[in-house]
């Protein structure tokens, strides 16, 4: 194990994603890669599903919490660590905390549906309510930091986060080095951040693309205008992709994504749909953004051998979209 | 290859189970064993989820129409087959037949839902529709057979299906040559027939549990009469073990199992949820059925290595138990 790089730049080589994927694979599932005849034939082109709804704590987000948490106990002596997510992040970090000995705070607004935060007390996590606002769960996290000593580790937008997500993608060009495509979901850009850096690192040309919903479409303009926009309103299906990027994500994704395809709210439902008929697998509407970008836009992805990174399978299961 | 066997008894052996496999092969998904960490804990024994959700046509009954459909061939010039089924059997035995050639005429009562209708043709299945009537459909099917030279098939009580469906337990036992028990859903009886005679071939004492529902618990009380039972309702959510045993499946199951476990409705529904949140499978309520009957009667399982065959993954979206 070497020291905690210093500066960006440094984070980002084959060896330092590489080096996270060592670190963390005692605690993570190697996920399995699975197809579809069915849905192949629908896209014109052969898919291959890194199925992250199979790994610990039902997300993707365990990679980047682990990697970070490891990193971070490297670096000093923290024996807690605090962040502020109702969502995939909360529960990962409770879960890689347990795992590595260290306590989790969870800053949850207080209107958090009960089930997210049994969840993340199921894994050990320390849920503290506040009041639904920004300001007031930056302001409890900052005052667990002081008053604890915890680190503070933000969902998607640290540099050891994001190269934690990059292993799934990493995983996915060991085993299909020949993939011309992979497709991850935008929100904080973490898990296409990663993405994008596997993609450079390992692949054989194979280019990144983002999916994002039309409603949240924050990263297609933030890569348009060269600077970080907002959205106006987060009304989408699509919960893990609300959130919008931010300094160390966005840089990652201005060099190494040049294409990211919106989707409408129905193109999700309706690829999430699919993937539940035809797969068989529970996957949320977060994910399902990934194929419906592939189904929306065919000639980008006809006759290709595309990835696409199935990134958790957290839903209530009584509010689904469909059922209706 | 060798020829059909000629009395029930040359049917049941090792060499023809292992043969039946050899046959399928090359039309059938080799399905993976799943496990979960929580169901583990919450059984208090060492669970190994046989799949078969993800098999080809979304259930293990290709693997029996498969068998059948080769064996069909290898006896007789037999062009097409007929079988009567609104559930999985129906959507198999097109694939199965596709796969080879051949043609299926699948009866349907008319008032089947049309997605299942469509799922058939989909597939390549003749649809006909008959009145909804047991008299109906079996006039129906005569009169294909002898108009057409069809062969029928039964969805369950037939010795080369009932083989056929012995090899996904053959399948698991391979892998997973120490377990203690295998549990398998019973409504014709043709998968724990073919279940119960993988245990005993190639099992090191490993016991064979039905698992049924308690409003139509006819094969356990066949077991528990010496003849074959019937059900006054067919009123449970698991649509696949309406139906009884036959000349053929319940003689298997007299010898071979010992053990029935019957399951309320609810226990059905909560063991549906927990595969559904906790595995992420898409799975439907008869294969819920055997994972209810684990949680039903720990004293059973406790410390166990127990096999579950996942028998398949077909629900309509638009009707979930859980969604209300």
């Amino acid at each position: 194990m070497t020291e905690t790089p210093h500066t960006p730049e440094d984070h980002y080589t084959p060896e330092s994603l590489k080096e996270a994927h060592e670190l963390i694979v005692p605690y993570i599932h190697r996920t399995p890669v699975m197809q579809s005849r069915q849905l192949n034939e629908l896209a014109g082109a052969e898919l291959f599903f890194k199925a992250e709804n199979f790994q610990r704590g039902g997300s993707y987000k365990i990679r980047g919490a682990t990697h970070a948490l490891i990193r971070l106990r490297q670096s000093r002596d923290a024996g807690g660590v605090v962040t502020h997510s109702s969502g995939n992040f909360a529960q990962a970090l409770s879960l890689a905390a347990r795992s590595l000995g260290m306590q989790a705070h969870i800053v949850m607004p207080e209107n958090a549906p009960k089930v997210k935060r049994e969840a993340v007390s199921s894994y050990g996590g320390q849920v503290v309510l506040c009041a639904p606002t920004l300001e007031a769960r930056e302001a409890e996290a900052a005052r667990i930091e002081r008053e604890t000593g915890a680190a503070f580790i933000h969902p998607s937008n640290d540099p050891m986060v994001l190269l934690g997500q990059g292993t799934a993608c990493l995983e996915l060009l060991e085993t299909h080095p020949e993939l011309d495509r992979v497709v991850a979901p935008v929100g904080g850009g973490g898990l296409l951040a990663g993405t994008s850096l596997a993609c450079a690192f390992f692949g054989r040309d194979c280019e990144p693309v983002g999916a994002e919903p039309l409603a949240v479409d924050d990263a297609y303009r933030s890569l348009k205008s060269g600077r970080i926009e907002k959205n106006e309103s987060t009304d989408t299906v699509a919960d893990g992709l609300r959130t919008v990027l931010g300094n160390h994500t966005f840089p990652v994704l201005q060099r190494h994504v040049r294409t990211i395809i919106r989707v409408e709210e129905d193109e999700i439902i309706r690829a999430m749909r699919l993937v539940w008929e035809r797969m068989k697998l529970v996957v949320e509407p977060s994910s399902a953004v990934a194929l419906a970008a592939v189904l929306r836009d065919p000639g980008l992805f006809r006759g290709t051998r595309t990835g696409i990174v199935i990134s958790g399978g957290n839903v209530d299961l009584d509010n689904l979209p469909f059922s209706r």
